[in-house]
């Protein structure tokens, strides 16, 4: 039986969309258990007979700041759910609330894994042949040194292998166009660390891959600072979101073209279906000694659902020990990026 | 009469795309003239009464290294069109080679304007209003300041003023999610460079966009590092080209589909002109003393010309004088980013 725990508040929508996606889950799970975390009020309407209410008397809204959620919200139902995974009651926990404030209070009750200066955030984009790229960092981190980019990559390849079928994840560094060679002088010495780390066994190197290579799904893993990942990912959601939206000005100028939308209906309903990023909600926060999920905060239940899936995977596939295994046989390479260089130690940074 | 020197061997096609978007250039510019750059070969069947053959012996190939292409190859074509410039026999040198390249021989020839520490790389990307949002710098900086970024907006909103109609740009300035407040500390320090701008009239700032309003159209120009601005751009690209692929994959899938696509046809033909890269080509570089323009390496005549039509414009519009009359009024807020800071020395640069 797996156990996860919810944060049924979170989120754009709160519980009428947590707790719908939640039925359906349990549905799709004979072996799952779920801790429902909220408001009391909010979640009594809801019954099932593998499904607990545990009760929070606040919530972490979506623009409060992290030491609001962090220091004045103690009972937040987002918190809450982080301690059952500390007090081992859940396997894992989901919440589709305020990025900033989960990792803060994540990072504050589970604490980093030995080695591990950062946790990071992972998540899946679709990509070109029809499965999907993992990219990490996505705005935990900025101004990340070498040694943090090898962490993530490190336990980006974690989870993907525990996530996907098929052999050890390809890891590819992102970097500016081959034109301009240079890179900065982090993304250089990452890669040195990379290619370290591919001799040693720790991962499987690809090399460096540039923006559209995400897209084109030419490696399993993306690795990034969180500042570009960030941005690539708003970028392309940008993109998308434009394309579809010409898409349906284009069909809805007049009465002939909204004739060839009738007739093109099931070809666009495709290919949304192909692009919707629903599918891949989801994203892990690794490093730390304990599973949490991040939904995306305007996620509707089908795409919360998603991100359950991906938690119950997790836990159901031990990635916790699998990301603590990897990067404890990965730890000659990870030195203490965030200490003080000490005399005699080779390798330390920023 | 505005005279533009063309790199005519640059790009993947050369002389062919070149000269046949040089001739239509012509047609559409009774007061242009050209000097077409290249091998003597090459050129020699084209003919126009407002177009001058300068020779050149070499070629720098698209993947050159900068070293190649500034020391060994000093009698190459693109080096020529510069000089054009240089020597004040040309309004502006466009050409479609090696981005790399191009920017060091033409920032070793022109050199830098004062109060500009280094070039940029802007170039424009449609957005959802219709129109385009000039974003830069785009792979030309690694690591830049904060005063770079700064120097970036204020070059920025002079092309913007100079190439679009309308009141003063708005720029705003690349950053990551609103829940994630921190950025870096460089755009944190360029956010209040840019507000001091702002409250000294230099420029009409708008304060920290995220990646999808590059595409929304939230802003006139977009700030950013060009590590970041690189991995946006291509970022976008690639997602553009797999939602394009997967819309062909669809309509091609059987026959009701293809009988669909040729119904829908006249959209998708609107649509792809909408997104059509090829309408924004023509990159510009910025902070020389001195217009040089960069086509896209795959330009084609019709990306080429448009390349063409950016570098007429900006001399027409003495886009060289706007550019330094901004930097010089923004100078007491462009401190020496790359010079270590020297008591009573204001403004130099590198």
């Amino acid at each position: 039986m797996i156990t996860l725990a919810v944060d049924c508040m979170g989120g754009d929508h709160g519980p009428r969309v947590t707790l719908a996606a939640c039925r359906q889950f349990l549905d799709h799970h004979p072996d799952a258990r779920l801790l429902l975390v909220g408001l009391a009020d909010s979640l009594q309407s809801f019954s099932h007979d593998r499904a607990a209410i545990v009760p929070a008397t606040e919530v972490v809204a979506m623009d409060d700041p992290v030491e609001v959620a962090l220091r004045k919200k103690k009972d937040s139902s987002m918190r809450v759910a982080i301690q059952q995974v500390k007090d081992g009651a859940a396997s894992a926990a989901v919440s589709a609330g305020n990025t900033g404030a989960l990792m803060a209070i994540a990072r504050y009750l589970l604490k980093t894994l030995d080695g591990i200066d950062r946790p990071a955030i992972a998540t899946q984009m679709p990509n070109a042949t029809g499965g999907a790229t993992t990219v990490l960092d996505l705005g935990a981190n900025v101004d990340c040194s070498a040694e943090h980019l090898l962490q993530f990559a490190v336990m980006g390849s974690a989870l993907v292998s525990v996530l996907q079928e098929g052999g050890e994840p390809t890891v590819g560094l992102l970097n500016i166009g081959e034109e301009v060679i240079k890179g900065s002088e982090v993304i250089k010495k990452a890669g040195e660390l990379l290619r370290s780390a591919a001799n040693s066994g720790d991962l499987n190197f690809y090399g460096n891959v540039e923006g559209n290579d995400i897209f084109k799904g030419t490696v399993d893993i993306v690795v990034c600072d969180g500042f570009v990942g960030n941005v690539a990912l708003k970028a392309s959601e940008g993109v998308a979101s434009m394309i579809i939206g010409a898409l349906k000005t284009e069909f809805s100028r007049h009465i002939f073209t909204k004739m060839a939308a009738i007739v093109a209906y099931p070809i666009l309903k495709a290919l949304m279906k192909r692009m919707d990023y629903r599918r891949y909600n989801g994203a892990a926060l690794l490093g730390l000694r304990g599973l949490v999920f991040k939904s995306h905060g305007s996620a509707d239940a089908m795409a919360f659902e998603q991100a359950l899936n991906r938690a119950y995977d997790a836990a159901r596939n031990n990635l916790l020990d699998r990301v603590r295994t990897r990067i404890a046989h990965a730890a000659p390479l990870l030195a203490p990026a965030d200490a003080q260089p000490q005399p005699g130690v080779a390798a330390t940074a920023q």
